[in-house]
């Protein structure tokens, strides 16, 4: 299987080294020049469970790609939120070619209408993963821990498709988990990043000082609250009780709980935009669709755009 | 007339000082240890619009106070607001002597129903003042700019010493002004404890950053809509322009809006507990009473909680 990964930093570039390693055709497409340059240069230098590695895969601007004609069985999209249309939107003649399927695991809810915009469900796959990344600097990712990548077609007519990523990915040791109800897999995984990343951001905290502050608590229940209402106006299963479990369980001292989240790490400390829109900011956009009030997200969703503001992130 | 300041931090401290110079018999009492013992070594260390000046002015524990049967014709409430309710405890024989009269000029809204439980309104007058005043340690204090204070009494028995007290304010070049609305003038100062103050100590900026960053706008918006609800609901003017103006002026980086707010200094740079409860906790109280919803100030009073959990603060 021929495999682009559009979208190559920290998270791209960890789905591409993989594959690469299990002994796929892999192809990295990235628009950062530094980041490009540098792994045309150096390779790619990735500090792998703790060993350095640096791995040789060919990486490409969008344009490049396109111009060069080249066509792949599958595109994995792992860009940024606010850079998948722009993405998209670049290399439309890879994506729109009706033998490429993608698979889009962006964080965050609603990514698949910015890919409809560009190409028909009867190709799309759609899921997120619980794996983490991190980028070092332009040509340097840091890999740690273990995570899984829960996904399922959009249309019947990709379920072949979806089911051989299963595989593939199983030999990459990706550990796939082909989803019953990929928009509940993705609320699941959003709630955690509306509640415990947006205040730790904000309340500058880890997330088991947050998660053990009482008064953060009426924030956290008012998130997972609208998560439900909008959930429940869209046709989604959503487990309350759930998502109060998953908060409490990424408090725990003995676990996550001492680590920032990475919205904390993307605008605290690295002074980049975040991912807002596309977590509490696509609750709030349901909310006015839907009629129904949003204020928790609302206002978490401004809260992190004024900070993004007075840091001057980028 | 005989002059107690009942809570001699940095506030009580300018308004006791003032007096005293303007030839007023002043006797503080204040229950901070290391502070009263501090002024009776040393005297009050008082930086006083860039001089330096050491103020004798008696200073007493509240317990002395009371077992001294002292009295006067005027207690002046300067407490911060979560002592209030123990400073009128301690000093019940003094304030509930039928011929003494107090004025509450404590930031933040409600203070009346604090006082009102051991005084009757009869001998009350309330207000508060524009003056600032900062605390640098026990027994010293630094006072800088001017201001005003305005007030008025709350039942008409109270009214000649109300007027009484404009005269006493005015030698003391206090720029007293006898209010003929003082619910609305403490309303029109808490709207910028609610939105700069609040937002200010949880964005991490001045004012000027705050209130030139866009995304704030709706967190504004949204506290400016949830005061007017409730003074509309307590019969209470407010102006919502007037607020907008207010929260403008604030941003002003020519005026103000280089500076960090009270309760930033209070909570970010000293670890010290914040008057929320009176400011956006309260609006939230009058919400429940009113059957009005007031997530904006729900939310900003947990936040500014969860930040006082997370800073230990005290």
């Amino acid at each position: 299987m021929k495999i682009a990964v559009a979208g190559a930093g920290a998270m791209g570039g960890r789905f591409g080294y993989m594959l690469s390693e299990a002994g796929f055709d892999v192809t990295l497409i990235d628009q950062w020049k530094p980041h490009v340059e540098a792994i045309r240069e150096r390779g790619f230098e990735i500090s792998y469970n703790g060993q350095d590695v640096v791995a040789k895969i060919p990486i490409f601007f969008p344009e490049e790609a396109v111009s060069k004609g080249m066509e792949f069985d599958l595109v994995i999209l792992l860009t940024k939120s606010m850079q998948l249309d722009g993405m998209l939107a670049a290399i439309k003649p890879i994506v729109t070619n009706p033998k490429t399927f993608n698979i889009c695991l962006l964080n965050g809810i609603g990514h698949e209408r910015v890919v409809e915009k560009y190409v028909a469900k009867t190709n799309s796959i759609l899921g997120n993963t619980l794996f983490t990344a991190g980028l070092v600097g332009p040509g340097k990712i840091k890999l740690q821990n273990t995570g899984t990548v829960e996904f399922s077609e959009l249309h019947p007519n990709a379920k072949d498709m979806a089911l051989k990523v299963v595989e593939v990915f199983k030999k990459a040791e990706l550990n796939p988990i082909y989803s019953d109800d990929v928009f509940c897999t993705i609320y699941k995984k959003a709630i955690l990043n509306a509640t415990m990343n947006s205040l730790c951001t904000i309340l500058d905290g880890n997330m088991h000082c947050v998660g053990t502050s009482p008064s953060a608590w009426p924030l956290f229940e008012g998130v997972v609250n609208e998560f439900a209402a909008i959930a429940a106006a869209e046709g989604i299963k959503f487990d309350k009780e759930e998502a109060i479990t998953g908060i409490k369980k990424a408090s725990d001292i003995n676990g996550i709980g001492v680590h920032y989240p990475s919205m904390y790490q993307d605008l605290i400390n690295q002074k980049r935009l975040t991912e807002a829109d596309c977590i509490t900011g696509y609750i709030s956009e349901m909310g006015k669709k839907h009629g129904i009030a949003t204020p928790y997200c609302d206002i978490l969703t401004s809260m992190i755009h004024s900070k993004e503001e007075l840091l001057k992130a980028e």
